[in-house]
This record gives structure tokens, sequence and C-alpha cells, in this order.
């Protein structure tokens, strides 16, 4: 057996995995942005079968999980996690016997949420407030009007079928794979002054991101945790 | 002077930038979307900084830009390309003796785009079909009706203020940087077969991704366009 | 032929890889760490081969490698990586008429190290403190305590199979694709600050990473470099 074999087995499934502090199924969000952020396709397709055959995660919550992926990582990143979950759940149906062909049916136009653009950049704003805990951004660019108000806080995060802690779970592994240090200390500190993730779950999910995207890149979260965790003591005491 | 500046200088700017095929702007497009997605903040804000000052790229362009680059490479990168796009306009303008506390006036929500999401989805499978020159996906997934026709084809590509051109020369830098081997043979081989790049100014365009992002990735971008010329050729033949 | 290959040959091939200053085998760990971490399968298989058939890289030490690489740069890029090792050397072993299915012995428990926790955790400290030149952390933490400390310094680099020299070149290449600015300057500098790499050996390594991974990563990894040869400039003068 190869040692990279070996020093995975030992570390990342003998040590990491089994650790109390975060459920299987929270690790599972963490380690599926890592892996298709990494973009091996055998990996991938592994990862994305596990998560559906434990019953860890639905495929309803699969498919939503790839499009906040996509949203956080890009379309071309999220093509390719839609195939891997395409291909394995027909594996999965196929192995159970069940219909593979039956196909998917068509989505309701109602799922796309408001049409008032007004009510949605209003939503948006609302939403960005309660998801980041600060104001939100002004609307005098493309990328804050179109992007993040009318379409990532807007609709995305108030999407059904996968919660408020899972798409926490993903947006940090994405936040920490692409390297933006802003986005990096909004999400990673939001995360743990909303109280939605603990500082001891936090830890947990670093130690998994590490295990699969790189311990350099979990130290620039393992930073971010570590800056907010002292502006929450030092509020609480204030 | 290091290694690597003399060589930069040397092949990067002396043999990459003058090369004639394709325009200054043209590489502008895939060097800022190398460099974005790269990260480094020196490198970003002198990128931008210089499509600006020489103006080979307008502001609304740049921040029209933005928000294409985002979508395509995940929005925690945009953040930071916003940032840089905010801090180097403003620096230019105080160059140039320019009010740069004017601000920018807020954008009105009519560039949002048609409201009813039956017609928005429609307009997505056209513009989908236009832009691929395939067969657009089935509305039955949150990543193909809420993400890719709904937002990425029924509304991005649509917008004002950057030309298909530009978002082809974008988007072949972003795909080609994220290493998703579908988008890539997609947007190489669409790019050509619509006639809206030639042979030669892709070739162009993968010699300047690759001084940016690095040999390996853009050599998956030549195979692309290899594949795709070929098949044109013998269509043509056909 | 196009003009990123005809660029590749004559830039990559004719300028870089024949310079003075760092030799071809510590070449080829910084561009398998490149390659590697850019995904693209036929140029990883490429240099993998390559490595082996010139006999510059053993395959114990390109398999340590590839441990060592999917620990910096995330187990799913390590496991395409191990792939490559594996299909690439039973090429060669076929070219050459040797006996491909053989297979590799299991390795022995032995080389997983100590299992006494804190022991290891012990060993941890004092080699952390060996290669990064600063106190190690505390044990506060899963990513510090069962990643870096126990894993990282108390198991990896304490590996037979893959010398300091090789681990730092593999690892600057790691944290250079990685966009992670701590290690970056933490791995940079320590290398340059302990002896184990000269100032003009890593202004090499910088301009053959950045023939690899782009010019704008390259430039971060140089500016980590500029600061610790003036940082320890100035403590031999003081």
């Amino acid at each position: 057996m190869a040692a990279t074999m070996a020093a995975r087995l030992d570390f990342v499934f003998g040590r990491v995995w089994p650790r109390p502090g975060l459920s299987r199924r929270d690790r599972r969000f963490v380690t599926l942005a890592c892996v298709c952020a990494a973009d091996g396709v055998d990996e991938i397709n592994d990862h994305v079968y596990a998560a559906l055959a434990s019953g860890d995660i639905s495929a309803e919550e699969m498919l939503e999980f790839v499009l906040h992926f996509a949203v956080y990582c890009g379309w071309p990143k999220g093509a390719q996690a839609e195939v891997a979950v395409r291909t394995q759940a027909a594996r999965l149906a196929a192995e159970r016997g069940e219909d593979v062909a039956a196909g998917r049916p068509l989505l309701e136009s109602a799922t796309l949420g408001p049409t008032d653009h007004d009510a949605r950049l209003a939503e948006g704003e609302r939403c960005f407030g309660e998801i980041n805990l600060v104001s939100p951004p002004q609307r005098d660019s493309p990328y804050f009007q179109a992007g993040i108000l009318a379409f990532v806080f807007g609709h995305l995060w108030q999407r059904p079928n996968l919660g408020r802690r899972e798409r926490r779970l993903t947006t940090i592994a994405c936040v920490g794979v692409s390297d933006a240090l802003g986005p990096i200390y909004s999400h990673v500190g939001s995360a743990l002054e909303s109280g939605d993730i603990s500082a001891d779950e936090m830890n947990e999910i670093i130690l998994q991101f590490s295990a699969y995207s790189g311990f350099p890149k979990g130290r620039v979260l393992q930073q971010a945790a570590d800056a907010a965790n002292v502006r929450i003591s030092l509020s609480r005491k204030g």
C-alpha cells in the first residue's frame, strides 16, 4: 500500500472523520465543497455516492448543494458537481433496483421566488444583514445589485431544501478554497457571531477542511476564527 | 533584479503582449480574469489600474466584467475584484483631479431584466442555445433552472455594458483557471464554432492565458481548441 | 504549431529549465507540485513519467512526494497524483520489460511513527520549531493539535524517502499555488533563514514556479522572498 493511501487511512479516516464535535452529515458538506473545488472526478464521484448511499444527504439536498456550491466556486466547477450527482444517483438507483429512467420532473417557476425586482432587492438587503451581521452594500454596481443582492441573498440563501446551517458549512469551505480574505473573515466571523456555528464546531470544520483542501488554506480559516473568537469574547465582557 | 522579474519583462511583456492577432484590449480581459483568479492583491490592483488608466476598458465595462467574473469564478474572488476596481478607480480619479467623493448613483431595478419567470426561463433557453450552440438543459434541477437558465443565460449574458466578445474572452479564461473539462470544451468550442473568435485569435488567447495562469492549464485549453478546429474543418468539408 | 506550444518550447524549455543555479532534480519537485495542482491529467502524466524515466526521482521518492503534496494541496488533488504515479510507473516498467504485475509490498505500520500521542505531539512541536524557526502553536484547536502538530510536523516532515530539501521545494510550490499569505511568508522565509535554500536558489525556484503556475502567483512568492532577504541582511548587520 502506497504511503499516501496509508497516511490517508490513518490520518483522514482514522483521526479526522471519527472525531466528536461535528456530525458526519456536517462533515460531508464541508468535504463535498472541498472535493468539488479540487476537480478530481473520481474523488468527486466517490464522495457524492457515499453521501447519498449512506442516507446522510438526500438527493434534493444534494442538488441544492450543487447550486450553492456553483455560486460560491463558479459555474464551471458546479457543472462537474452536477454531472457527478446525476451519475451517482443513477448508479445508486440501479444498485437498488429502482427506476433510473424515470428522470426528474421539471421544477415549477414558483421555486424561483418573488418576481418583483424591488421586493427582491429589499429581501436581499434584509437577508444579507441577517447572514453577514453588517449593513448591506449599496445597489451601485452590477456585482452588488444584480449579483449579491438580487441573486445571492435575494434568492439563493432563501431557497428551500437546504437549511442555513448547511449553507454556512458549504460557504465556509467555498470561501476557504477561494483564498479571498474579505469573504473568509466575513463568513467565518458571522457564522460564529450569529451562534449558528459554535467555536468548537468551527474548529472541527477547519480541521476537516484542512484535511481535504490542504493545511495552508486551513490556516487562513483558523486565523479568521481566532480573530472572531477574540472579538466575541471582548464584546461579551464589554 | 531577480530572475523572475527579468523573465517576466522579457517573456510576458516583451514577447506575449506585443504579438499581433489579438488587440491589447482583448488581451486585458483574458489577463484580468487570470489575475483576479490568482488572488495576488498587488497584481490585481496593477492590472485593473492599467486597464482603466489606458482607456482600454471603461469603468462601466470594468464593473460589468467583475459581475461576469464573479459568476464564473465564484463570488468570493469577485468580492476581491470589486474592491480592486473601486480603489483603483478612486486612485485614478484622484490623480486626475476628478471628484472622487461623488460616488456612483444607485442602479435602476430595470437593469435586472424581465420579471416574469417563464419569460426569463424561455430567454435563458434561447440565449443558452445561442451561446453554446447546443440544446438547453432541462429545467429539472436547481443548478440548471435557477442557476444556468434563470440567472446565467436568462440574465447575465444579456446584460448591457459588456459585449458578447468580451464575455467570451472572460469566460474562456475563467473556465481555463477552473479546470472543469466539460465547460472548457463547451466554451472554447462554441466560441470557435460561432465564429465569434477565430482560430488564430483563440491561439493568442491561449498564449496570453498561459503566461498568466501557467502552461499546464493552457495546455488543456489548447487541446479543446484543437479538437474544435478539427470538428469545424471536417464539417466544412462534409 | 500553435503560438502557445512555440512559446513554451522557447521560453519554458529553452530559457527556464536550462538555467544554472538549481538542479534539474530540484526543478522537477517544484514543477511536479505546480502541475499536480493545476489538474491537467496529460500534463501530470508527462511530468511524472519524465521524472521517473530520467532517473531524477526514484519511485519511492515519487510516492513520498505524493503524500507531501496531498497534505499541502489537499487529498483530492493528491488522489489524482497517486493515480498518475501508479500508471506511469507501470508504463515505464512495461516499456523496460520489467515485471509490472509484481506490485508494491504493503508498508509496515512502523512507517507511521510513534503511537504514543504525547510523544508525537512533543516531536511535532520540536520539528515545527526546526522547520519554521518560530515557537510551535498551542495545542488548543484541532487544526493545530491533531493537524499541524500530531500529523504534519509530528509525522509527515519526519518520514523517510524524501529529504528536507525536497520537502522544502515541494512545500514552497504548494503554498504558492494555495495563495495563503501566512503560509507563503512562513515557508519561503524559513527556507531562506534556515540556510536550507540560498537566496539565488529561491529566485530560481520562483522562476520555475512562475513558468508553471503563472507570474501573478510567482510575484507573491517573490515578495515573500524579498522581505525575508531584507530581514536576514539586517540581522547579519545587527
